[in-house]
């Protein structure tokens, strides 16, 4: 029963498992303004807009907190409070869009589909044609809840050719996934330090089209996540206007630097796709099955449905997982029951081979063995049917 | 020339300088969902309420983000949307409460005093009896622009003594300087974990009084900066609502325990006000003016009038402590030149008589000797008259 390389290995849509050259960037106290921080925030910021292809059109603002925070500080900044939104919801995080729209006092519509199902790109377009008041569409590109990649290019050119504004949660798919302003019009995306930049957490940020955030000044109903202010502040002096969180920016500055020599976004996908695939093959092979088809599925996690054969308990599943080293995630889906096993952080497929192992030898543990049909006598659950 | 123990000194108001082991705490992963993690808030949360002595009355509320994410959560879900602030005003801080009021929609009165003069319990007392409205008094406990400490022990009996509530920032203090809920009756105060408890940024807190906190549902104006939202999160299965800063908590988390080897908040005050004393004497001797008398200065930043002699360089005097190995702070003061130097962090008298020599080699450098008078025919500024 071999360890993983370093301790726990966490194979969660984040926090996740980060380089130790990432965290050892932590090991220096900074002051917030100081100039040699001032570089880090610029570098950051330069490296972000690069990743977007938003060179020219867009700017970084860097924000504390969870991505959630990104998220209520890009709908409060860039809708104004006389906008509307329409929201695809086919997961948790497009629900949330909704209640930080309600909460926030921004006009909110939702169209939804099911957890297994991507938006639809002309029923977008349907929605935005019957309803003018709505002046910005948000969308999840790959909503965790599911694991489910949204069309996101398809539904650009629907918003745009509505001529709307296209508001993008790239929470757990910026920097492994594509997302080029030059080919797909965005108004802002909203994501993390601690997803596929493999950086740690306590940072998001908003890459925003520049002269959309130059009209929203006084958009925000928050003074901590307004994002015209904050870029403002960054712009005039290249200070934060609050503490910022230093050494997780000095985290994110050398993850940044990891990822350009992985080979940037097209080296870092590849490596989680192969993640997946050993992942999902493997699992198969184990009796688990994925929820998604292959097309649906992006390599960022994998949903499972939870086994229903008689006995099999998760939290113990999950415990015998742990003490061999891995840490895998519950599931979030409302209509079955689920677990989850990420693809992403500083983890690659001899890791992934190894999860495999811990998986088998603590179903033997659990004297389970998936790969026989559930008796017949046991009710089957629906979404087994 | 010696550098400081551990690269660059930080002798500002925060982030400040950690110790090593301290930020080695945040050499490893968690799984934010994972009990070692939700082990590691609780016993944050409790420590926090043990050292505030809220045990029983006040509940510890951890939020994302820099300390004025946690006031604006703390005015925001304390305070109801029918309420009324009286804010002190000494300092940018408590205008920043102002301003915060404003922003999220709270209806704000400030109550101001010059930046070098407490609030008067007595006028707070006044203005409560003449405006029934105002359900809460809000007040900086020490006010870092200049270094003052409010009185908020009087403050929290004149405020009981009218029926109202309390809301303390005890940004720069708390740690440090005793806040006892047994013996100060404050509704919530608003701390964060890189002053004086030593830990990295990308944290806060509120510590609220639970009775209060119950009655604060659906008061927030924002998803994420509801603490009431947060509480019940945390109460219900020990989680966060949304990532947390794991390595900042970790850190932070280290930090209680070695607040606690050094005696509380007994044996860092002492150790802070040596390291004010040798400061403010090692200054004074070197020509420099700290701004507030000593009945009114705090233990946790002094603030120095900028030296009026002709060609005094405060941009060549921070590089020549800085290559030195020492940052300090400007000033903050809306009416008078000045620059501010910290007392608190992982930092002793030693280090504070290494910052004076590396001063006093600076003053050389410059060929500055401060303790001559400037010559008679330079204008005098007014705070130097």
């Amino acid at each position: 029963m071999a360890l993983p390389k370093q301790g726990l290995l966490l194979l969660t849509p984040g926090p996740l498992t980060t380089s130790a050259s990432v965290k050892e960037a932590m090991l220096r106290d900074w002051g917030s303004r100081d100039e040699d921080f001032l570089r880090l925030t610029r570098t950051v910021r330069r490296t972000l807009i690069k990743l977007c292809g938003g060179e020219g059109s867009h700017v970084a603002v860097l924000l504390q907190g969870s991505g959630t925070f990104a998220l209520e500080a890009m709908l409060g900044t860039m809708v104004a409070p006389s906008g509307k939104v329409l929201v695809a919801v086919n997961g948790a995080y497009g629900a949330r869009m909704v209640t930080i729209c309600r909460r926030i006092g921004r006009a909110v519509t939702a169209y939804e589909t099911p957890e297994d199902t991507p938006a639809d790109p002309g029923k977008i377009e349907q929605r935005l044609a019957a309803d003018r008041a709505i002046t910005h569409v948000a969308i999840v590109h790959c909503e965790t809840t599911s694991g489910i990649l949204n069309p996101v290019a398809e539904v650009a050119a629907a918003v745009a050719a509505q001529g709307r504004r296209l508001l993008i949660d790239s929470m757990s798919s910026f920097g492994a996934l594509p997302l080029d302003a030059g080919q797909l019009a965005f108004e802002a995306t909203a994501s993390s330090a601690n997803k596929c930049l493999q950086g740690v957490p306590g940072l998001a940020f908003v890459l925003c089209r520049e002269s959309a955030l130059r009209q929203s000044a006084g958009n925000a109903p928050s003074l901590s996540l307004d994002l015209y202010d904050q870029w403002q502040a960054m712009e005039n002096n290249g200070q934060w206007r609050f503490t910022p969180p230093t050494h997780v920016v000095a985290a994110l500055s050398r993850a940044l630097e990891e990822l350009a020599g992985e080979g940037g976004i097209d080296g870092r996908r590849r490596r989680y796709q192969r993640n997946c695939e050993v992942l999902i093959r493997g699992m198969t092979a184990l009796g688990f099955r994925p929820i998604l088809p292959a097309r649906l599925q992006a390599p960022i996690i994998v949903t499972f449905a939870m086994p229903v054969q008689c006995g099999f308990d998760f939290e113990a599943f999950y415990r015998g997982l742990k003490v061999r080293g891995y840490v895998i995630y519950p599931g979030k889906l409302t209509r079955m029951n689920t677990f989850r096993i990420g693809c992403i952080g500083d983890v690659d497929e001899t890791d992934i081979a190894g999860a495999l192992e811990a998986i088998r030898e603590t179903l033997e543990e659990m004297r389970m063995d998936l790969t026989v049909a559930p008796r017949a006598e046991l009710p089957a659950t629906k979404h087994t049917a």
